[in-house]
Formats: C-alpha cells, structure tokens, sequence
C-alpha cells in the first residue's frame, strides 16, 4: 500500500492510499480519515460510497463529513467508484464504465475483467483496511450518495449482520426499473434480466429488509429525481414495516451542498448505532 | 448580473453570479452564502478572499463555511481571486497572473488594465452586493486564505471602519520580504519599490493597525511557512499591542482540510463582532 497524502484534520488525520487490487486487476485509491481517538485504539468505520463521475475525492474535501466524524470518534472511509487505468476498459457515457462501477461484479465482457466493485468494496477493501490501520471491523456502518446510495442499501441489506446503521443521500432506489440501473447491469450483466443479480434496494426491501435503523434524505427538487425510484423503496419501506426515516427534504437538489446541510444528521444517526 | 447556479444549502441559498466588472475590464464571478435570515431582512456579510490558484468555489465547496454562517445568520461572500478570460493577460507560472491578483491594483503592463482586484474588491463588489441582495453593508468582516489572508489583513488595516473585526487562515503576512509578493509587486507595480503600495500587513501593523478584533491561525507543519512572514507580523502584533489572537496548530498544513478544521471558530469570532 502506498501513502498519497495525509493531512491533519479535525484533531485527526486525512489519508489518501493506493495498492493493487486483487478483484479489480488495477490499482485503486481511497481516501480514510482517522480520528484522534485512533492514536488509543480501533475505532469504529463509517463507509461513503460516492456517486456517478466521482472519485474517492468528491465526498472527501465538499462534504464536511470529517468534522461531525472527529465529534463523535469514527473513522471515515472513502473508496472509488470504480476500478480505473489506461488498461481499465470506459465508455464516452458519463454513467458507464469508469466513474460508474455500480458497485455490482461484472459479468460481461468487456468489464468482467475490472468491474468488481461488490467484491471490492464487500471483501477486499474492508481486509485490507483491518489489517491496515486501527479500525474495530466488528462496528461499521454505510452511507452512501445517489449511486453509492443504491451500494449502500444493497449492501446492508445483501450482508446481514455487516452494518448496524445504513443510511442515503438521494439514492438510486429501485435500478432495475430506471435508466440509472438498466443501461448498466445490461452492459455489466447482460441483457438477460434473470441474471441480474439481487442488487436493488427495492427489491432487497421486499426481501430481507434490514435489520437495523435506516435514515434517507432526498431533496423535493432533486434535478435527477425522476430516477431515483424513491416512490416504489418508500413504498416497499412501509409494506416491509422497516424501522427507518425518509425525509424529503424541501428545496435541496442533488449535489454536494444537499449533502453536506444533514450529513452533520447522518454521522450523529450512524454514531447512535456504532456505539450502541 | 447573470445567475450562474443557486443550490439550497444548510437552510439558504448558496449562489454564483457572474457581471461584467468596470474595475476588471472582463467578466467577473463570485459566489455568495445568503442564510434563511436574509428572507426576512439584511444579513450582515463575512468577505472571504481566497489564495493563489483559486476561484470563487474552491472555498465554496470546501471550507464547511456554509454550515457556521446559517448557524450565526450571517451571508458569505466569495470572490474570485483575479480578472479572467482569454483577453487577459497570463503567466505560465500559478503565482502570476490569472488566479494570482494579490488584491492590488496593477499600475504596469500588460497587466494594469485588467488587474485591479483592490478596487474590485474595496469598492465595486461591494457596491453590487448592497444593490442586489438583502445585505446590511453597515455589518462587515473579512477572511482570507494565504494570499487572500494578505488581503483581509491589507484591507482590515488599510479601509479603518469598514470591517467589525478580521482574521485569517495562513496568511502571507510581509509580501514585500517574501518570493510571494515580491515577484508579484515588481511585475504589478515595477521594480521602484518606493512605488509599491502599503500592501504589507506587517508595514501596516507597524502604522495603524486593526481597530477591532483579530485572529490569526497558521499551522506548525504548513510547507510554505517559510513564504507567510508570520514571526515579522508577531513581532509587529506585540509591539504595537494589537488586540488579537495568533494561534500555530500543531501538525496542520496549508490545505483546505486546515481551513474547514478551524472554520467553525472563525466564523463564530466574527459573528461576536458583527452582533455586537
């Protein structure tokens, strides 16, 4: 593993890594902050998966995440989106190939050979991090932004007993029925929708549900909010009777600065559940 | 005056307008914080002048400002940090030229008859912000980061009754001893120092000083310590028995992720003053 940078922050530190990833034959990058309290002990994890067109970056320096996680003692961690290279394949789409891993493993040519981002993010990365800093992988917990919104409910829900809390930003809901969703599992997946695998939020509502408490915030004037699916999760929320919030949230649209007015709610929210 | 975007954030509106500027010769943009308050009345308003390289929106996205100023009720404004365009005059290196104004005005060519960020700011984006939105201009405070902590400071100093109090994040504190100030004077003004401005906040300690509070923050591990003239403007402080507070954060850096770590105390210092 290689140091990028490391700033301090907050009492704590920002880092950035690199290192060559086994499931996604690449080098991949991320971001992690450290709390003070890391200097005593593993500390507990909160994940953000970022969205379509982001880096590890994006969520790392507009967010404002590192100040409410050094309040309340968590580490942060802030993978890529994707697997990325000269060698990685990509598609001139903004929502396709790199910038776009959807947080699913690919099947189809030609992205099976990087694309596995379920992998990456369920396996890998959590191995490499507990064996690499000082973090209590028995306490973690998820969020996520629009597409990393879709990874982290898929993932709280696909991994009983691996997240206390997960909670969402504007998340893409229900893919399998949008455009955010159907163009890509069609390319990562194939077009034969019996193959696709249990990676919708919607879906994985009307199953397993979640076994723990769930927080949502998506803006009223959400510019992408038409494919979001949040009508059939809510739905799907409420038929399930989940222990969890939604709150559409009046006037906000989907970027960043949305994200940083209540991420202040959801690190408070997930510290709940980390030090329950 | 052209809106370039409006996000809903922490409760308000958060801005980018672009105007031709008269001082500038070229079109200027800037970004603006107006809190929930300024629905209901004038907002008294926080300049922000940003450091070499940056626009308008590096602070806007990464500072975590939006958040403190909702909490006081108070706007923020964020200037660019030079005139732009392809009329302009440039210089392939970052410290000259385009992003690099240093909030003078510039009496050499080629730059002289676009490069007038001290008017700009002093005088025209003050008289358009009055003009256009719910702002209480009897209320202002000023901030800035490395070059744009040289410019709060100069401006503080050099404008007695403008601004309720002023501080700075790494400030460039004696331009006319460092390679960040002197390249850029003699390029600006000429060779003849005799002609170069009271632009130096060590000078400017050393006359008038600041009548109102002032706070400094500079961080022990900041890699261009050696360029920011801090020990000069210390000296200069006590000698003079300036009201004022200079902290060094140990192990903080010149980046942003130092900015939004101390933001929340920035803010709130200006907000005593500006509610006084």
């Amino acid at each position: 593993m290689k140091t990028i940078s490391e700033n301090r922050c907050f009492g704590g530190t920002q880092g950035v890594y690199s290192h060559s990833s086994t499931s996604c034959n690449c080098d991949m990058t991320f971001g992690l902050f450290l709390p003070e309290e890391s200097a005593y002990g593993p500390v507990p994890v909160l994940w953000f998966l970022s969205g379509l067109t982001c880096t590890h970056e994006n969520v790392m320096t507009k967010a404002g995440a590192q100040a409410w996680a050094a309040e309340h003692g968590i580490a942060l961690v802030f993978p890529d989106t994707s697997p990325r290279g000269e060698d990685v394949p990509d598609d001139n789409a903004y929502d396709l190939g790199q910038g776009a891993g959807f947080y699913i493993d690919a099947t189809q040519a030609p992205w099976a050979q990087h694309f596995k981002m379920w992998t990456y993010i369920a396996e890998e990365l959590p191995g490499l991090l507990g064996d690499s800093f000082p973090l209590d992988m028995e306490r973690q917990s998820i969020c996520g932004h629009s597409m990393g919104g879709h990874g982290a409910l898929t993932m709280a829900m696909a991994l009983p007993g691996r997240f206390r809390s997960v909670s969402a930003f504007a998340p893409i809901c229900n893919p399998t029925q949008s455009d955010w969703g159907r163009k890509q599992f069609t390319a990562y997946w194939g077009a034969d929708e019996s193959k696709w695998g249990p990676h919708d939020a919607t879906l994985l509502m009307q199953g397993p549900g979640f076994d723990g408490p769930l927080l949502i915030d998506t803006g009223t004037d959400d510019q992408f909010g038409d494919l979001l699916g949040t009508e059939a999760f809510a739905a799907a929320m409420a038929t399930k009777r989940q222990p969890g919030t939604l709150r559409l949230q009046k006037g906000y649209d989907h970027s960043y600065f949305f994200i940083a007015t209540f991420m202040e709610d959801h690190v408070a929210f997930h510290a709940d559940a980390l030090y329950t």
